[in-house]
């Protein structure tokens, strides 16, 4: 394993999705913790070799490396670094489990809906079943963001302060990107405004859309 | 709060989703771990309170409280007990950050194509827009399956031995019992089985069929 911190990203994707794949969320907790990191970036065929799955078992991306773990799945790299970096989760016993209690209502009870939208609308919007699903299923991804906007009245992060559960939320709100979704709720769209307005996630996102326009690796 | 463990759970819910409600996964892993908790009932009405949404912004179950924090989301709740019941997870960092890693894994890869396919058989086998995009979902699904087959290949368990990622997969999984694909799947369903055969699964499922059940709340 390397000593260096080392994640994966993809070497291509659709213009669409850059800046939404999720190495993004892992670039972040690591700008923000100040982690120096290579890149390497896959494509489809190394994702499907054996060796790759060894590190990331369902061949997506990011995998995570450093001197001491191994790790796959965004959700679990964003808790491993932010584990490690005091100011990205809530010191105090009781904040700091709702914290994390919070990166996984993203990850399961926000995401999995936003994700199935953005499935009809770049990959099916002009199949029929596709048009008879849509209502039901942004129905289902308002109320999730309807519930995210109640608990975020008055508060500035989902917890206390920003960190982990954020870079969490926003990663997956991210996805809506190509709707008015977030645009047309002035409180979750200050909060997006708010966190995206950070200097890490500004430095992860050039990133991750500097690698798609160069096609080069840093390692 | 309450000093006792105390999670919540559906009052009611169709014969076809009992057994694979998520309390079931806390009940599991408070079971396993040997802590003693009351269950809460809840009805939609309850969920849809301010009070309610407090404990769990969702609305959904399990919320988890005891004397020292308020918790919802199954997987942050698993991994909260896990944390402190060392047979749950490896002591060891490395192998615990990447159990870790699987419990994310099952909830954010594997369990939104099944809980979609679920949607389907469920509420909208009939409807034209299903039919047409069953057949695709199916194979996103069996994908998933495949790669946690082919890691699953010479392994009792996720990691080293049952914990946190076993307690999480298996539910995941569970939803997918209207189908014949774990069955059909000898390494899974072998998994499966195995998991499910624990004294503490036995007793969870139990717990969670019995007040379905009776009506009746322990607390």
């Amino acid at each position: 394993m390397p000593t260096k911190a080392r994640i994966t990203a993809l070497r291509c994707a659709p213009v669409r999705f850059q800046g939404q794949v999720r190495d993004l969320a892992v670039r972040w907790v690591l700008e923000e913790a100040g982690i120096a990191y290579d890149v390497r970036l896959v494509g489809p065929e190394e994702q499907n070799s054996p060796a790759y799955r060894a590190l990331h078992p369902f061949g997506k991306v990011p995998a995570y490396e450093d001197g001491d773990v191994a790790l796959f799945e965004s959700g679990a790299i964003v808790m491993h670094i932010a584990e490690k970096t005091p100011p990205l989760l809530p010191e105090e016993p009781a904040a700091r489990a709702r914290a994390k209690a919070w990166v996984f209502a993203a990850l399961n009870s926000v995401d999995p809906d936003i994700i199935a939208l953005g499935d009809i609308d770049h990959f099916a919007a002009d199949e029929a079943w596709a048009k008879q699903r849509r209502p039901a299923l942004a129905a289902m991804v308002q109320a999730r963001l309807d519930a995210v906007a109640a608990y975020l009245a008055g508060r500035e992060y989902l917890v206390d302060r920003f960190g982990a559960a954020d870079i969490m939320m926003i990663m997956v709100l991210t996805a809506l990107r190509h709707t008015t979704m977030i645009a047309d709720m002035p409180t979750l769209r200050a909060y997006r405004d708010r966190c995206e307005a950070r200097p890490a996630f500004q430095r992860a996102l050039k990133g991750q859309l500097d690698a798609f326009a160069q096609g080069v690796t840093s390692s």
